[in-house]
């Protein structure tokens, strides 16, 4: 079960004074525990993101509960707009989360702009991303009837051979408007669920064969996604300064 | 002006005697040559793949010419399927063409399925892609119905913030069938012409404004696209084996 991105709370804060009054420690705040309970009633993992305070820290995170109770956590590490002004940067790098039914790596919303994340789970034999997301309206890019993040998200599916699991939100908080669109995703890119009502609450199902994933990866007899990877060239062009154009030695 | 990959050849070899035969190299070759007198009579640029010769070697080659002649080439560095078997992959890196209207980086076809590829190209400030393409039908990952290349592109244009323009055939060669799907793409993702038929040959022609480039790359007033990028915390993950998962020290 894949639930959005700050579910617990709500996605603008007014104030620290306001986010700091809804965030809780994870795993041993209110939240995560119901989660925990529910999880054990319905021999269910959950994915759910989560406000959370660590002492003095806030974070954008993701809590991953399973009937064995508490599984880990993700921090968001790409921050979007005015979550620089609230939260820190996730610091728990990107980590994979080994269930019985597979391997699990975890994106939060804008962690989807970024390849190189999707690249980074697919690496370690991940099968299926899920996604905590709030999807914002984003001027032409995006908006509700062109759901970008959601096809995004399916080329990712297929450049990298992951299931992909998107909760995204829906309506308007504060004059920011989510997109909706929530989705369930197969490597080859079709959605087998989704993209979700941006005006209507909903629930997707999608029943999956989690060894897709890996078949996905040969392309042909002579093609490997990850063994076609060609990192001698790559590596020559990390660490260009993006302003300047020039590398960085 | 962007044309097809291989275009002065065909894509399906049945030998090495069949591809030498045709080879040339670049830029002194007949069809360079061509292309060289078509740019000054034209007073424009052109984008075209070319089976390229070089001694008893032979690339899947870009040729780059303009009203001042050759400008360079590209050789593509991600073989797909039987090319491995009559091509060498490119070693020229990831050439950027500095052109009187924009920054140009190449792609051909595989190469696209590689986000790596236009991260490098975006990182050097490129303003617009030029992918000399022969996309397949490639079992249900890709049809004439549902041209996945044409949308992962999109995905990249939008990831990056670059214009794409793929050129691609259409039609069966020796059992291999092309999907068309021609495209002309923003940095919003959107088609600013095509996807073009898969049953009919076409020209595609966009006006475009460069500047929205690199406008695109700041997703708001506390996000830029490059500067958001958690190159401290990807770089733990680069090194991992695909097949055992573990960090390759």
């Amino acid at each position: 079960m894949v639930l959005p991105e700050l579910c617990n709370t709500g996605y603008i804060y007014n104030s620290h004074e306001e986010l700091s009054a809804m965030a809780e420690p994870v795993p041993d705040g209110p939240t995560t525990e119901e989660w925990i309970k529910a999880a054990k009633k319905f021999n269910a993992y959950i994915f759910a993101g989560i406000t959370e305070r660590d002492g003095v820290r806030m974070y954008n995170t993701m809590a991953v509960v399973g009937p064995e109770g508490f599984v880990g956590k993700y921090r968001k590490t790409h921050l979007w707009n005015e979550e620089k002004l609230f939260f820190e940067p996730g610091n728990l790098g990107f980590p994979v989360f080994e269930l019985p039914f597979g391997k699990v790596g975890c994106r939060i919303c804008y962690d989807g702009c970024f390849p190189h994340v999707t690249s980074i789970y697919a690496a370690q034999g991940v099968d299926i991303i899920c996604d905590c997301t709030n999807w914002v309206v984003a001027g032409e890019v995006q908006t509700c009837e062109k759901p970008t993040c959601a096809y995004t998200a399916q080329a990712l599916s297929v450049l990298y051979g992951v299931f992909t699991v998107c909760a995204d939100r829906f309506g308007t908080e504060r004059d920011c408007t989510f997109i909706g669109a929530s989705c369930i995703i197969a490597p080859s890119g079709d959605f087998l669920a989704g993209p979700a009502s941006h005006n209507e609450p909903g629930v997707l199902v999608a029943e999956i064969n989690v060894t897709d994933a890996h078949n996905s990866r040969y392309w042909t007899p002579y093609n490997n996604m990850f063994t076609d990877r060609r990192t001698d060239l790559y590596d020559a062009y990390f660490g260009y300064d993006p302003k300047t154009g020039k590398r960085v030695e």
